[in-house]
């Protein structure tokens, strides 16, 4: 063997090169950094670095920024584990609080899936899917099937696996709004099929628009790209904008027109602090109530999550799709793919139980569950509202007021003296930003570029999840010192 | 638009037909069929079925068969899921018979995690990395780091990211033993890449062959197949050998010669009934240390599950694999293709802790864990005995005696007039002979064909997990029936 032959089988050069131009900068190279940061701190190192925490402000992970979790759910799931503690009925209630509520749910959870340790269904547990179209009729008023919801691992599998069985061929495109949650765009890569950008309006608060989809549109299909199929995150992100009724309406309007399957991204359902949320499956039954035959035909996939919402229980990996209209023997090659992964985390199957169908009034754990609920949301809206309230004070930063998920997604303007340095160091300039931001402060946030937007204009996308308004302050600081030195 | 315009975005003929040709029986037809059965009879119907209730041997899922969890661990999890009980110190020891070396270890994992509900880092939980480190140098005898240790969503996800890694075009081809574990060929399926076959020898306990390795490789090098890994099962699925040191040796030599990665799936490496396991990590370092410089540049990967074993605890969705010797510009594109979908379940993170590292002699619970841990070795192996005796008395059925993993796959001959009816019906023999069993007993095994089988031969694969002994009096007796039938 020639000393220039290659040692191993694989190199960077010969792995599979859709996996290599997959980009998901939410836990990129910023991450990483922060997370050195992070370690140096936490071994008592870092006097040289200027700030004393390191603020993960990249990825919307409630509880690694201190939410507590609802009690209620906790319990449940600490018997569901050791349904053994259920022999102990009094010694629950009346030493450690649990109430009967508390119970009664994980008897029957575990009536429903046999052992939080066995596999389930590829589908998920049916009564958890039977219980997920309850919420779903109770959210929207229409009637929902528990056969036509598949249980998964995080919303983030099942966006894998609708892409899986969309993308057919390297000409399929799927239309993803820009800027976007680079999920979509890392597993167009991978699948080595098309991402069809499409350009939200910030002008109108990061509505979708009916002419930029019109002309991505167009313009996809004069290139030989047969698009099959159109994604919107709502709430947005990482913009946090919440759709008007109207923008819902077009959208689906125009997947009818251009027989577009519809993605609906709903996982910050709850998350919604401004008007009020409207499902895109509720939205659709009212468009087939109106012209009776005219959307029968539209088929719609909806995800939800237990990782956003006041539930944040993102590393218990729970969620779901709702699958409507879609053709059965479709809907089987969907079963198929699912099941050669075996089963979503049957404890998470669980949590997504508990968040479709938490304590209702008048049951023992109702109070404290709602005051915890309540207590979380307006925290969210709290520090949404101070971080809105810090972008304001900062010069040539704009930002919408927010409105829902978990993020802000301000556009910043970068002196021309910034852009240049961050040429030389081989950056995007508000990837720059975001290093120096990290670098100075030790909060670690998004740039722009790694959701996509629009040519000319910069941004990042921040959660407003840690708590405290220190690290809102060290931001201000550091983009005064930022704007001074490349002046 | 005409009535014979497709009337949906997707229709069988237009999604991914790579999706449609993957084949996963484990959870197929049969699987539907058993799953059918199982409704009706909860329904309390099925009063014309000919047995009361559905055996689910198709599948290694021992907490649906009654298996009992290891209660350390279930306490532990009990105590990560509500952190607030360690506040009830007294309570969790006194009245629940709680350990202190259960919360000790449940408020360790706290600090490892913080939160189960919180992400992890994509890799997993660097402290439990260092667990699973700490093990693998335990179980060989060399160092491991658990910077070479990726958590991953049970075994399956793992070899699903290893897989979209190294299949870089639809050349690539991967070595999998036949019969196989059909995860492999269903990923290789949906990737587009190849399988290329090497049979196992049931004339040596389904050992691996040398030269039914080379002469596949060559053969598939001939047609043009950039064989790039091969992969071994090591306990067998569905074979149940427990390969030789010499077996593993030859693989790994070869591996070597051809530049091939090792993929060694021992998700059973503690279900050995004869011999003891040698990890493919150790042969490999005792090679290396027998030749110097020889086997530097080996690339292998071994996965481990918290599923299998006699932890079985497949619904929490834990695993893991190890990294020797790859290019770290590879594994780095292995950690930003897991990262897009955020982390493995959390809780099921803590589970390979506490597989990895259970309690030890002198510590609190450790007597409980031996007695729970050797109960169930033992039960499982007398189970496979029974079962094994069941098929000695069956006519034209031969099996190995049991060696390991959870499995039996005995050979079986079909008369010539079921064959002929098999044809009829449109289905492969094993297949026919399969769904009959499961009509008359409601005992559900997976087909040979469904795991690949040299031509000519059939063979059924069933888990000996089920308890009693009345089920396999069932298959006795289905099978007597089934050649009079044909005779």
């Amino acid at each position: 063997m020639s000393s220039s032959a290659p040692r191993r089988a694989l190199n960077i050069d010969n792995i599979n090169p859709h996996v290599k131009e997959a980009r998901y900068a939410v836990r990129g190279e910023l991450a990483v950094r922060s997370e050195e940061y992070r370690a140096k701190l936490a071994k008592g190192e870092g006097k040289d670095l200027p700030f004393d925490t390191v603020i993960a402000a990249n990825i919307g992970n409630p509880q690694q920024l201190d939410q507590k979790p609802i009690t209620f759910f906790r319990q449940v799931a600490s018997l569901l584990e050791n349904p053994l503690l259920l022999e102990h009925e009094d010694v629950l209630i009346k030493s450690l609080g649990y109430k009967a509520d508390v119970l009664e749910r994980a008897r029957w959870l575990l009536k429903e899936v046999k052992s939080v340790g066995a596999y389930s269904q590829s589908q998920g547990a049916p009564g958890i899917r039977e219980s997920v179209a309850k919420y779903i009729e109770r959210r929207d008023g229409y009637p929902a099937s528990g056969s036509e919801v598949y249980l998964s691992n995080g919303a983030s599998s099942g966006v894998n696996t609708l892409m899986h069985v969309i993308c057919a061929k390297p000409e399929t495109g799927i239309m993803v709004p820009i800027p976007q949650y680079p999920l979509y765009t890392a597993t167009l890569s991978v699948l080595n099929a098309r991402c069809v950008p499409y350009y939200l309006d910030e002008g109108q608060a990061w509505g979708t628009s009916l002419e930029a989809i019109r002309t991505a549109y167009d313009k996809a299909v004069a290139e030989g790209t047969d698009v099959k199929a159109i994604a919107i995150i709502n709430p947005g992100n990482p913009t946090g904008a919440s759709l008007p009724a109207d923008d819902i309406k077009s959208v689906l309007q125009f997947a009818a027109e251009k027989k577009l399957v519809v993605v609906a991204d709903e996982v910050y359902q709850t998350n919604v602090f401004i008007g009020e949320f409207i499902s895109f499956k509720k939205a659709l039954r009212d468009l087939q109530k109106a012209e009776p035959g005219k959307y029968d035909d539209l088929e719609l996939a909806s995800l939800h999550s237990i990782s956003k919402g006041m539930v944040g229980e993102c590393g218990h990996r729970g969620g779901y799709f709702e699958l409507i209209g879609f053709d059965p023997a479709v809907a089987a090659e969907i079963y198929k793919f699912i099941s050669i992964q075996l089963c979503p985390p049957v404890l998470g199957q669980c949590f997504v139980e508990l968040m479709v169908n938490p304590p209702k009034d008048g049951e023992p754990s109702y109070e404290l569950y709602r005051k915890e609920y309540d207590d979380i949301l307006s925290g969210l809206k709290k520090r949404a509202t101070a971080l809105y309230d810090a972008f304001k004070q900062m010069e040539g930063v704009e930002c919408d007021s927010p409105q829902g998920s978990m993020y802000l997604f301000p556009t910043i303007h970068i002196p021309p003296k910034a852009v240049e340095q961050a040429k030389k160091e081989g950056r995007a300039p508000d990837e720059f930003y975001c290093f120096r931001m990290l670098d100075a402060t030790g909060v670690c946030v998004v740039a722009g570029s790694g959701f996509g937007q629009k040519e000319g204009t910069l941004h990042f996308r921040t959660t407003f999840l840690a708590p405290g308004t220190d690290w809102t302050g060290r931001i201000v600081k550091f983009h005064q010192e930022f704007l001074k030195e490349f002046s």
